[in-house]
């Protein structure tokens, strides 16, 4: 039977200050009203049933990924967790071996979370013909037509064409080649031969398994020892991280390529998006809070509605946050990298979390900071409840401004309407819910010297944190 | 006796966003803990006394006015208050006329708010020179030495030198010319009879009273029915905007010119800004929260913290604040001013206001909006109050987060701590004060379904308003 297996476990900065750690590119809506996770999930309807998705991800966007995908049908348990991130051929390699446990006939496409696809329907005509092509025993390797001499791409030489009957065309591949320089781009560009190499992969469980054997010894020992998801914690950290491609794609002799007929962007930079993006006579991507003059070529993404303004400014991406901004020449944009490093290195915060933060239970924002003081807007999503919890160093004022809370306090309960407060004194157990079927707002106030995430004792939580 | 006339009503808009209607560039502080206004106060030390200075503004600007000579020794009196504004020879013939009927040999020295001076000792040494040539019966202007060919000023032609004995050297003025484009501006950087305009004029009132009246009889005609301050709402609107360059400098015959011996700008935009702050080896500007690749030449201006990231940027103003952002080319930043234009014609709110306003009792400013509710920080000055009050759509929710409020409330007053609060219904009316000496600070929840500044019923206020 054919599984899915989504790769969503990245920590893409390309698109920062968009993309934070704790918000990477793959839950973020870029177009439209779902995220890349989402349409990704959305691209495989009647090509692979929900219960046989399969999603590996980090620990920590666990409850990022239970929140996206409620609704699809894909349950809780096809969310697979990696304690670290190992790269791609460790987590391809788990979901292999936890899946061949289950069907050992299992076919796999393995998607990346965080592309982006024109073409639904031709996207799952191209699926198919690979599909057919991995049934001879083969790793496919989805190819796409180079649109433009990118140098931010992998490319794929392919070979000679094989029919290997039922409509399982496909070529051979003489060689894997990393992202090259321009000159290199514009030859691969012109020659026929030459794929971008999507990270797209269709192959048996037991075929990709066989070859980690072959040229990963150590990862398919590792894998061994794993027979259920008790006991990735104990395997994973003694796990060395490699990429599919590296460790296995550009060793194999049973690699076929299949090329894609659909439009397709890794979306690995700010450049990439704003191909997508329609633009004004001008060129310029805008929205209705973008004044410009004499500018041309100006990409504006705004996260937050402040006002944004360009005179005789080109070929440039604006990307503006409540925190941060971003000004990049679009030519530069695959520096936000670099950029990204040296904000870890300074300690600075800015590519840890946006200003709104999202919890298991809702979200929240910090408004305001200043000495003894905090403010917050809280949401909370309909019937969730924050943990029951106690605070060393702050008291805490809640207004709230839309919905009804119900408050523990002291062990008491209460319901607190749109236009009533509550105060929380410092050291007092409580607890915060949306009893209601409409998402409950509240303004808070913290006072005190202290006034850090850290300070809190959970006693009770529905999310196990 | 020697009078100091300082303009001070401009709405300049070519530092946007950081000026704005409610706050122009002559309150803002460049650089420095003191504004503009402040500074050219601090420049007349030694040379006219406080109660002597006079500051001509708008009514709108009174509050700001007067809490920025606060402690200057400037008499309330002093502050010339203008219902419209009409360009610079109203303004300066008005003080011309009230100033001339307290002392009728009376010497101005008039200067704008919003310049800047780097050597102030130059400064009075040049003054004093203006003064002994303006005892002449002359309107002297003081000329500066043009540092580039610049197309952002007007320009004066010298004539031949005179010794007037005493000291009192000045050139005589052949002409004066506007704005040039860059031929004639490179034209006249080589010419050493040329001079910037600075619009700093010396001359006794009588004097330039007697040139308005032959050039300006209209305004000459409406200043005489002034007597005191009282007589100008009524006069005022009958006057003609007109600047004192077009309407008497451009057709007197008896002007001086005495060149400035101190380094000078206009600060007429953000290039002209960015000149005198220091820049780091690739000439750019940056703060502490600036971080920028690949990038020369970029002048950040920043009110707010967040961060600033610029990747392969060159010769750019970036101008951001809370609610609007300016990424401009340093070419153009003279079309901030068309870009505020179409902003006014866009019916928008972000040329008039920050979100921080001041008032004459501190500020405000909105942290959050949304349906039914709206979130502002307050801060209130020292000992000062705001009005007794009530509004008719909303409720007030006072979390005292700093200091200690004295709050009147139907009636009854009470003083709330920090960490402490209130809640006003709607329709109560309500008073809140500041009793200390040390800032208070308030987070106030608005509730309700109207939530604008117009909903105030205001029963006694101390600025009367």
């Amino acid at each position: 039977m054919n599984y899915a297996v989504i790769l969503a476990g990245g920590v893409g900065s390309r698109f920062w200050p968009f993309s934070r750690e704790l918000e990477p590119k793959q839950f973020m809506k870029v177009i439209g009203e779902e995220s890349l996770l989402q349409t990704t999930i959305q691209r495989l309807k009647g090509v692979v049933p929900p219960e046989r998705i399969y999603i590996v991800t980090n620990n920590i966007y666990f409850h990022e990924v239970k929140a996206q995908v409620a609704g699809s049908g894909i349950p809780d348990k096809n969310i697979i967790l990696e304690p670290q991130g190992k790269n791609t051929a460790p987590a391809i390699g788990l979901c292999a071996r936890l899946i061949s446990r289950i069907d050992k006939d299992a076919l796999l496409l393995v998607l990346p979370s965080d592309h982006y696809v024109k073409n639904p329907g031709n996207f799952k005509k191209t699926l198919k013909k690979a599909i057919a092509c991995a049934k001879n025993d083969l790793l496919v390797t989805i190819g796409i037509k180079p649109g433009a001499a990118s140098t931010g791409y992998g490319y794929i030489k392919a070979g000679a064409q094989v029919k290997a009957g039922k409509g399982a065309e496909y070529f051979r591949v003489e060689k894997f080649l990393e992202k090259p320089d321009l000159k290199k781009a514009r030859k691969y560009f012109k020659d026929r031969h030459f794929y971008w190499n999507s990270g797209m992969f269709v192959w048996k469980a037991r075929v990709f398994l066989e070859e980690v054997k072959r040229y990963l010894p150590d990862l398919y020992t590792n894998l061994k020892r794993i027979d259920s998801v008790k006991d990735i914690p104990n395997v994973w950290p003694r796990i060395r991280a490699i990429s599919v491609d590296y460790g296995v794609m550009e060793h194999s002799r049973r690699i076929a390529l299949i090329p894609a007929t659909f439009y397709w962007t890794d979306l690995g930079s700010w450049d990439a998006l704003a191909e997508i993006f329609p633009k004004d006579k001008k060129g310029n991507i805008t929205n209705s809070n973008t004044l410009s003059l004499d500018s041309r070529g100006i990409c504006v993404f705004a996260r937050g509605n402040r006002l944004i303004s360009a005179i005789g400014i080109k070929d440039t991406v604006i990307a503006d946050t409540p925190d941060a901004l971003l000004v990049c020449d679009r030519n530069k944009t695959q520096d936000v990298r670099r950029l990204v490093e040296k904000l870890k290195s300074l300690n600075r915060k800015e590519h840890q979390a946006h200003l709104t933060e999202r919890r298991p239970w809702g979200s929240f924002t910090v408004l305001q900071q200043g000495i003894g003081f905090k403010i917050k807007l809280i949401e909370l999503t309909p019937k969730k409840r924050l943990s029951l919890q106690r605070h060393k160093n702050r008291a805490e004022h809640w207004v709230v401004v839309s919905g009804t809370a119900k408050i523990t306090s002291s062990g008491k309960e209460s319901f607190v309407r749109s236009n009533e407060s509550v105060y929380i004194p410092k050291g007092k157990k409580h607890r915060l819910e949306n009893p209601l079927r409409v998402p409950l707002k509240i303004v808070e106030v913290q006072t005190g010297m202290y006034l850090e995430e850290d300070d809190i004792e959970r006693f009770e939580d529905d999310f196990k944190r």
